[in-house]
C-alpha cells in the first residue's frame, strides 16, 4: 500500500522519481523519499515525514545528482510515521538502499539475528531488516544475494535495490504486492503502480510473484522463480492518466472494493495461524483480562457496525458483556466507565474527533483504550495503550468498503484472542475459526465474480425511492452498513431493519415494489428469514436475497439470489458485505451520482 | 395474531360472531370468515378477503342460518391475503371446520403426508393442514381427534373447531396463543381477546397451555393436557366496554392521545410520592439488587424505545450496566443470562411472542424476570416474577401512544427504585425527580394544546416522501418512537439518527425541502444540536424543532419551533413525544390513511 518508483537511464533520476512519487502520493502520504547513486557511485539519500511538498522543498535546498534511483511514499504499518522511519531504508555502510511495500512476517526474528551479528539498526520498521540482510549475505552479486535473501524472508513484498558496488543495475522483486516493470528507449522503470511512469512509457511487463527483473539503461531481464528467463509479454497501456490512478477503475471505490481479498490476507498476514492468534501491539493478558469487567465499543458511522459485529463475537467467543455506543452519544453521556472498563474504538482515519474525545474521557476515568485504525501513528493510535492496524492500505473513496471488512476482520481475530485469553474458546473453536478467516480472501473473490449479476439487478431497479435491508443476528450488522452504503453515495432512502422488528412497524411501508434486500445467512434463523421474506412478497415487495448454498428452497421465493458458499456463520459478514457494497455502487453509478465524493459528506470527521 | 371469535347457544350464531369480529378487527384485518352450522348440521362458509366490511356486505346478500358457528380475522402469516386463505377452513367433505391463531412449523411436512393420502388442497395457509388433519384422524369423537392431532402438530395454536357430526358442541384450544371461554346462559362463548365478547358476558375461563375446553349451549368443560378437568376459576371482567368507544374523536390514536394525562396519572398513582417509590408487585429487594450484576432490557417496537430510555436512566441513577435488545434478536444469540441476570421485558399487551419467548429462556437460565406490561393477566405478566402494570387502559390503535408514555414513566419509577436500592440516588435527586413526575399530567396538557400549530405544520408538509429526526441523548430515542409513529400510519419514510452520527453518512440523503424534526430538549448537548440544524439548514432542510423555553437563539434558526416548559432533562421524553404523536397523526390524517388501522400491522405481534 505505499508507492514505490525506480529509474536507470541518461537523465537527472530525482526528477523522474519526484514525479512519480507524486502520482502514487494517494496511496500513501506519512512521508517520501529517495535514494540516487552520485557520479562517485555513493548512494545518497533524501527523506522526511509528512507530505511529498516536505521532501521536494529538502531537495530544492541541495538536489541528489544521478542517473540511477529509488523512491518511496509511505503508508505507515510498522513504526509510526517519522523521517528516519521513511524510505529508502540503507544497510549501515551505505551499500545498500531498499524501498518496499508489504508486511515482512518475520522481521523481528531476523532483526535478532543481525543484531547478534553486530547490525546496527535506526528505524522501528521491517524493511531495514531487508537492507540489513541483503548486506550480511552480499555475495558480490545482488541478483544471487537477493535469491540467499527471499528463502528467509516470510511475508508479502514488493522491493526495489540499488547496490553502490553494481551501479549500472537495479534490482527489483516481488511477492503479494503489486511491481511493474516500465520500458522505455535508454532508460528503464520500476512503479508499484502504472500511474508512477505513465508520463514517460506506456509498456510495461507485469511482473508476477517471485519474479526478479534486473534493469539496466538498455535492458530488462526477468527472471523466473526457478532463476529461468521468464517470457514476459508487453503490456501496452492504453488507459488515460486519470482510469490508471483508479488502477482501471471507473472509481476509487469500485477499485477499493476490488482490493478487499489482498487487504483481508494483509489484516491477518502474521497474525491468523491455525492454532494461535498472535496480535503484536495488543498487549493485554490474561491478567489484565481477568481485571476487565466491562467492554465498551464506541464508534461511528461505517466504524461502529463493525464495532456491532464485534460486540456479538466477543459474547459469542469470550463471554464478556459489550456494550455498543455512538461515539457522539457516548462521551456525553457520563458512560459507565472506570478502572476495570476495556473501551474499544474504531476508526479508519485514526483522526474521527468523537471517537478521540471518547478515549480521552475513557482515559481519564481510567479505562484501558484499544485502537482499530487503518492509521499508523494516527492521533488515536498514539493515544490507545493496545493497536490493532487494520492494514487495509489508503482508502480514497468516501464509502468505505476496504476498511469495513478488515475492521470486521480484526474484530474477529480480537474477540477470539479474548476468548483463548480467558479460556472460553477450546481448540476446536480456534481452529474452526481461524481456518474460516483463511478462506475470507477467496471468499470475497468468489463475491466478487456475481458482479455482472449484481449490476444487472442494480440497472433494473436504481429508480426507487426507498429500499429495506433486513437479516437477523450478524447479518442484521450487514444489513446497516449496506443500507449506509446506500444512503451515502445512491442517496435512495434505505434503512435497515432486524427483520423480526418488521411487524412491529416497519413493514407498513412495504408496498408494490418496494426492494427489500433479505440477508439470509445465519443457520439458526434460516426459517425465520424465510417467513419475513413470505410476508413482504405478500404486500408485494421485490426481494433480492442473500444466502448460503445449499438453501434452494429459497429461489421460489424471492426476485433474485446470490448464493455464497457454505462457511462458518461467524465469517459470512466478511463475502456478504461485498454483494450490498457493490449493489449501492452500481445504485449510485445508475443514478449519475458521484461516487467517490458524495454530497455533504468528507472521508474523515476531524470535528464534531 | 389474527382474531377469533365462537357461539354456541340458542341465538343466530351470525350476529354474535360478527359483533366479537368487529371488536377483534384491530388484531388482524386482511380478511375475514365465520362458519355456521345450519339446520340439517351442514357447515356453511362465508369470507372474504379485507376489511371486515366486505364480509358483511357478503351476509347481507345471503346470511347463514345456524346457532353455532365460529368466526376469524386474520393478519396473513401463511399466504397472501385472499380469499381463498381466509378462514374458517375445511376438510374437503366439509365435515370439519378450523379458525386458527398461530404458526404450525410443520405443516409443510404434515402437509405433504396428508396430500399423498389424497387429501386436497386449495389454500396456501398453515391451518388448512388442521382441517384435513383432524378430518384424517377423525374417530367420532372430536376431543379423542384433537388430542391425536395436537401430538402431531408443532407450533403455536388457538384453535376453535366444528364438526357437522357433533352439531351440539364446540371444540376450542390452545398453546402459545391467547384464548378465553365465555360464560353465558344457555350460551357460551370462545375468543381470541375479552372485548369480542364483553357486550354478551363478563364471566371469562383464561385457557392455560394445552387445556382444550368442550363448549355445549348450557355447559363448559376444561380438559388439561392429560385429560383431567381442569379447575378453572371464574374470572370476572370490570372493564367499561365504553373504554373501547371513540369518545368523539375521529380516531382511537388520537382519543389513547388525549387520554394520556390521566393514564400517566393513573400509572404513578400510589407509586410515586415526594419521599418514596413504592411499587407493589416488584418484589426485588436491596439484597437480590446486590446479587444482580446486569440488567438486559427487551421488547419490540415502541417498547423497545420506552426501553432505551430505561437503559439510559438506570445507569444514570443507578449506575448499573444495561443492556437493551429487541427480543427477535435476543432469543436466537445465546445471550450472557444468568442467575446474576434482571431481564426486564416491556409488552402492551403482554402477548408478544418474541418477548415471551425472551422470558422463557432467561427463566431457564436462572434469571430474574420483571414485566413492564399493559394488560393484567397476560401471559407475560403471569410468566415475570416482578410485574410493574402501566395501567394505561385498553389502547385499540395499532400505533401505540399512552401505552408509551406510561412505559416511559415506569421506567423513570423503576429506575429511581432501583437508585435507591443501591443507594446511588440521595434524597435531592428522589424528590427532584419524583416532584418532575409529579408534573408530567400537566406537562402532557400544554403539549396537547399546542395542537392546532403542529396540525398546522402537518398540514403544510404532508406531501413529503421522507422525513428525519435527530437528537442526542434521551432526545435520540425519543426521535425513535417519533419516526416509528410516521412510517406506521403516514407511511411516509423516515429515520432517526443521533445528530452526532448525521455526518457519518445520513446528511448525504438532506436535500432542498427535506423535512427535519430536531429534537433539543438535552441541556448538555443545546449548542450540538443547533450545530447540527444549522448544517441541515445550509443543505437546504426545513426543519421543525423542540426545545426547552429560554432557549429564544433557536428561533433564527429553524422553521417551526415548540417550546416545553423548563423541567428536568430526565423528564423531558413524556411530554416531547405527545408532539411527535400528533405530528405523526395528522401527517396521516391529511394523507388519507387509516389512522387506527394501518395497512400490514396489528396491534398485539403473537406470532414470530
Amino acid at each position: 500500500m505505499c508507492g514505490i518508483v525506480g529509474y536507470i537511464g541518461l537523465n537527472q533520476a530525482q526528477k523522474v522519481l519526484i514525479d512519480g512519487l507524486s502520482k502514487l502520493e494517494y496511496r500513501g502520504y506519512d512521508s517520501a523519499g529517495i535514494a540516487v547513486l552520485d557520479k562517485d557511485n555513493a548512494i545518497k539519500v533524501k527523506k522526511r515525514k509528512g507530505r511529498l511538498k516536505n521532501l521536494e522543498d529538502e531537495l530544492e535546498k541541495e538536489a541528489l545528482a544521478g542517473t540511477v534511483g529509488i523512491g518511496h511514499t509511505r503508508w505507515a504499518t510498522h513504526g509510526e510515521p517519522s523521517d528516519i522511519n521513511s524510505h529508502p531504508h540503507c544497510s549501515i555502510d551505505n551499500r545498500i538502499a531498499v524501498v518496499h511495500n508489504g508486511i515482512i512476517e518475520n522481521y523481528i526474528e531476523l532483526k535478532e539475528e543481525l543484531i547478534k551479528k553486530g547490525h546496527l539498526f535506526v528505524s522501528d520498521t521491517d524493511t531495514e531488516v531487508i537492507a540489513h540482510l541483503l548486506n550480511s549475505l552480499y555475495t558480490g552479486d545482488m541478483v544471487e544475494t537477493l535469491r540467499l535473501a527471499i528463502d528467509k524472508i516470510k511475508g508479502s513484498y514488493a522491493l526495489g535495490i540499488l547496490c553502490s558496488e553494481e551501479p549500472d543495475r537495479m534490482i527489483a522483486v516481488r511477492k503479494d504486492s503489486p511491481l511493474i516493470v516500465g520500458l522505455g528507449e535508454g532508460e528503464n522503470y520500476i512503479a508499484s503502480d502504472i500511474p508512477a511512469i505513465l508520463k514517460y512509457t506506456r509498456k510495461v511487463y507485469l511482473l508476477d510473484n517471485d519474479e526478479i527483473a534486473i534493469l539496466t539503461r538498455d535492458s530488462v531481464t526477468v527472471l523466473d522463480e526457478s532463476g529461468r528467463e521468464a517470457g514476459k509479454q508487453v503490456f501496452n497501456v492504453d488507459w488515460d492518466p486519470g482510469d490508471a490512478e483508479k488502477g482501471g477503475y471507473d472509481h476509487f471505490m469500485l477499485k477499493e472494493i476490488h482490493e478487499q481479498p489482498k487487504a483481508m490476507a494483509d489484516t491477518l498476514t502474521g497474525r491468523c495461524f491455525p492454532d494461535k492468534i498472535v496480535l503484536d501491539d495488543v498487549n493485554l493478558d490474561a491478567e489484565t483480562m481477568k481485571s476487565i469487567n466491562r467492554i465498551q465499543i464506541v464508534a461511528c458511522g461505517t466504524a461502529y457496525h463493525a464495532g456491532m459485529v464485534g460486540k456479538y463475537l466477543i459474547e459469542k467467543f469470550a463471554r464478556v458483556a459489550v456494550e455498543t455506543e455512538p461515539a457522539s452519544e457516548y462521551r456525553y453521556k457520563d458512560p459507565l466507565v472506570d478502572a476495570h472498563t476495556l473501551l474499544i474504538v474504531i476508526s479508519q482515519s485514526g483522526e474521527t474527533a468523537d471517537t478521540l474525545a471518547a478515549i480521552r474521557l475513557a482515559k481519564e476515568k481510567g479505562a484501558r483504550v484499544l485502537a482499530i485504525t487503518n492509521v499508523v501513528g494516527s492521533s488515536i493510535a498514539r493515544e490507545a495503550d493496545d493497536v490493532l492496524y487494520t492494514n487495509a492500505g489508503p482508502e480514497i473513496a468516501v464509502a468505505s468498503t476496504k476498511a469495513y471488512v478488515t475492521q470486521v476482520g480484526c474484530m474477529i481475530l480480537l474477540a477470539l484472542h479474548f476468548g483463548l485469553l480467558n479460556g472460553q474458546v477450546d481448540e476446536a473453536t480456534m481452529k474452526r475459526v481461524t481456518s474460516g478467516l483463511k478462506d475470507t480472501s477467496a471468499l470475497i473473490e468468489k463475491a466478487l465474480g456475481d458482479h455482472d449479476k449484481i449490476k444487472e439487478y442494480a440497472y433494473d431497479h436504481f429508480k426507487v425511492d426507498d429500499m429495506y435491508f433486513i437479516g437477523r443476528g450478524l447479518d442484521y450488522y450487514t444489513c446497516l452498513e449496506g443500507s449506509l452504503k446506500a444512503k451515502e453515495i445512491s442517496y435512495i432512502h434505505s434503512d435497515a431493519y432486524a427483520a423480526g422488528e418488521l411487524k412491529h412497524g416497519p413493514i407498513a411501508l412495504v408496498d408494490v415494489g418496494t426492494v427489500v434486500i433479505a440477508v439470509c445467512t445465519q443457520e439458526n434463523v434460516f426459517d425465520k428469514m424465510l417467513n419475513a421474506i413470505k410476508e413482504v412478497k405478500a404486500r408485494g415487495a421485490n426481494v433480492m436475497a442473500i444466502a448460503k448454498e445449499g438453501h434452494d428452497e429459497i429461489i421460489p421465493e424471492v426476485d433474485q439470489v446470490f448464493f455464497i458458499p457454505q462457511m462458518d456463520d461467524e465469517i459470512t459478514p466478511i463475502p456478504t458485505v461485498v454483494y450490498l457494497q457493490l449493489l449501492a455502487y452500481y445504485l449510485s453509478v445508475a443514478r449519475g451520482c458521484d461516487v467517490d465524493k458524495p454530497k455533504n459528506l468528507a472521508k474523515s470527521v476531524t470535528v464534531e
